[in-house]
């Protein structure tokens, strides 16, 4: 096969890379640190898309576009915010071009400077927050709960396709709310939600948390997040929900009058995931021969490819072909028929592996005679000879199977890497051979956090919702905690 | 009411300006030129999307996503495209912020410059060429039909919500064919895809045509569009569809070897639709009260309003709505039933009215007694006592009879308004007094119709598809023409 790729164990980050491109995923563009999502790819973000899309309306969301450009004087308004943000930001100054008066191609019209420079979003808080301030006036006014689809750049030096790059797909939730309690509850509601996508239509088991102050959004008073394991042992942060306080309401002065008629500040949630995702999804399950995607997200969740000679065994396999498909889709399976005379089934067969696609039927002159098609599932690798008469629930039982059979995979490898340690020697091993999550102590200072991610790179994921309250001694200080967090290095 | 908007004789331009912010659709933003698009507003984008998108898939393209940023460069490549660009572009010079040294706020850095400034996207032709050269090497790779949802931005200096602002949204398809034959069946179905749309779901008639060659894209050797007429007599260009030839294929050196093994250009269309579809949908169809929405597109078809005094009254009305609500549903119906007690009936009615909810269903406790519903409708304002036995079905007719009576009132306004003229006294005429489209003999100069441009402010729309050939004389130079073509003032 021509697209062979380095396998993991050889070079887990080059088979990623080589993986993201040659499955027709993505590619980097001429853009530094910006990518190309090709059609392939999209297809399974925009799978993903509406799975998000409908959680939160069902969760009394509604969607709203606000603009890509923010003012500069808007960053400064929130210290912690801008302090986090500024250092990566692309920044429009001019707005016009013009022909060079030396005849040299175009250039930027210096007469076209912009009295403010305009900062292309990184995050929209301060925009939404400005407007928040016209939206209300009285608790009638409250709840909003908006959402955004959009792209944000963020100038990362050191960019991976999907992983970390220079522009992004996300979508960012911002809901202003009249009390603290509401304010929480949404920033846990979300969290929920992320935790329930990933885990039953990406497969992927993660854990649910609270940051560490160091790692907190900036800007945030809470940031809770999902945490996900991925193959070579490096976490994921996937999704992060973050309670605002009344953070960005001071900063853009949005008061509403409460029903005793005095002025209260707003409080404010903000919440995202990304294309990040795609990484994760992509980490978390595939292997040496490609792809693995869940079939709740793929693009089309069974290839059918004809074994023939002649052009009459084609179109006999054809015509049983078209009652399969008809049989598949009414059970709403989605199926393509690859029935293209320029490759060999050879190659198909390697092409679709490495495409991820769940099911491969593979059907010939003598699967006609038998009334038998062959059944390959791409989780396993194993092939079956199935009867054709009921081929759609056999297949739909399937591709339940596999949606349960990748997570069980997922969440026993993470069980086998998740590991308590008490002592610091041990944190250290786990890091630098077993990998995976450690569950250690830790005093709850930031000083000690800093310290062990200097020594160790390894930093603190999350202190977990459902982790077990017990009295231990800080792995590194040795002083008092009463709950274990969660340890690892992270991409 | 308190929301009263001024009528459209009064002020047609302050009526629509109106209209769109006090209906919640969009509002300007504290960036210039840009809007914020509200949840109500982006509600009725989204339906416009789905259909767009099932569209597009179902004429066998897919989605991808392309980079926000384009290097200056790339736009030179193509002669006439920098030419109709570079006046109007956001250009992002610097990469970072910093404190400044005098404490004065923060500062762009100017350590972090770019080598080569990159162009926020006015539209993605050069990119994406630059991207397919990749992509093609044989006929085999050939036909791409990529499109794209995205946001782009042109620095328009004077902008309209919706109808012209710096940043929106917009879809761009981009395709890439063997023959030039192809590119140019693609450019037409595409048209044809887009009037479909205008007229099955935005109840909108449109006229497809040629633009002339004053009129096209920078870039397009053919440009194709649908024209719609608004009701101060306008016409709005609705959505494009371009034919490239090979001019971006030769800008980016993109080719491709044939059956033959030749090496040859490959050929290009481009087609897209924006959120200035939002505009034509509120000024072609609404009214002095408000908006009037298609029901294919209204984000709640039905509304249904409790009339009551005493808190048992609504109890029992409400159990009653929960009836009609889930038979509503069954048959696919959307509806929200607002029993909010902080407003009275009234000024829901005005509510809803305003956001042009094409169907009002009113219950108060006499209506329970007979077992009826007071049933509004949003086109003509008419009111009808109903019985409650067949209500889903009732509703599902009445939203298909407003579809069709929207979709009339705008064909028999543009028919009234559609004016065939011998002269250019009378062409002058029209555009002065009565307005719309007039169709007139042209002799197919650019100079002539730039001077009618000039002298009239009247444009060619396009060239109608459907035009009848019949031989005449240009009613500017007195010059020979085959078929007249479509003036207008426009937007």
């Amino acid at each position: 096969m021509a697209k062979e790729l380095t396998s993991r164990s050889e070079n887990y980050s080059q088979w990623y890379n080589e993986l993201v491109v040659k499955a027709d995923l993505a590619e980097n563009s001429a853009v530094r640190g910006c990518m190309v999502i090709k059609p392939y790819g999209y297809a399974i973000w925009e799978k993903m898309q509406a799975e998000l899309d409908r959680m939160f309306k069902e969760t009394g969301h509604v969607n709203a576009y606000f603009p890509l450009f923010i003012p500069k004087s808007f960053f400064s308004k929130e210290a912690s915010h801008v302090e986090g943000f500024a250092k990566e930001c692309a920044v429009v100054t001019h707005y016009r071009l013009k022909n060079d008066p030396n005849g040299k191609g175009i250039v930027v019209d210096p007469d076209a400077k912009l009295e403010e420079e305009l900062i292309v979003r990184p995050t929209s808080e301060t925009i939404i927050w400005h407007t928040y301030k016209n939206w209300i006036q009285s608790y009638r006014d409250l709840p909003i709960l908006c959402n955004q689809w959009a792209n944000v750049v963020r100038w990362e030096m050191r960019t991976r396709l999907f992983l970390r790059t220079a522009e992004f797909l996300w979508q960012e939730g911002h809901t202003a709310h009249a009390t603290k309690q509401e304010a929480l509850e949404e920033t846990e509601r979300m969290v929920n939600v992320y935790a329930d996508f990933a885990e039953n239509f990406m497969a992927l088991p993660v854990i649910k948390g609270a940051k560490s102050e160091n790692e907190r959004f900036a800007g945030a008073l809470e940031t809770y997040s999902i945490e996900a394991l991925m193959q070579d042992g490096k976490a994921l942060q996937s999704g992060t929900s973050h309670f605002l306080g009344q953070n960005f309401a001071k900063a853009f002065d949005v008061k509403f009058a409460n029903r005793d008629g005095k002025d209260e500040y707003v409080w404010a949630t903000s919440w995202g995931v990304s294309t990040r995702l795609m990484g994760a999804l992509i980490m978390a399950h595939s292997d040496d021969n490609g792809l693995v995607l869940p079939p709740k997200l793929a693009p089309f969740q069974v290839v059918i490819i004809p074994i023939y000679r002649k052009d009459e065994q084609l179109a006999e396999i054809s015509s049983k072909v078209d009652e399969v498909v008809a049989k598949l889709k009414a059970k709403g399976i989605s199926v393509k028929y690859d029935s293209l005379d320029t490759k060999k089934p050879g190659w198909k067969f390697a092409e679709y592996e490495l495409k991820g696609v769940p099911v491969r039927l593979a059907i010939g002159p003598r699967d006609l005679e038998n009334g038998t098609v062959e059944v390959a599932r791409r989780d396993t690798l194993t092939k079956e000879v199935v009867g054709l008469d009921n081929i759609d629930q056999y297949v739909a039982d399937l591709l339940d199977d596999i949606q349960q059979n990748i997570y069980k995979k997922a969440f026993d490898y993470r069980t086998e890497h998740t590991t308590p340690v008490d002592t610091y020697e041990e944190l250290k091993e786990v890091l630098n051979t077993k990998g995976g999550f450690a569950l250690a102590h830790w005093d709850g200072t930031a000083e000690t956090e800093q310290k062990i991610k200097e020594e160790t790179k390894g930093t603190i994921r999350c202190i977990p919702f459902d982790g077990v309250k017990e009295e231990g001694k800080c792995i590194y200080s040795g002083k008092p905690s009463s709950q274990r967090v969660l340890f690892a290095l992270a991409y």
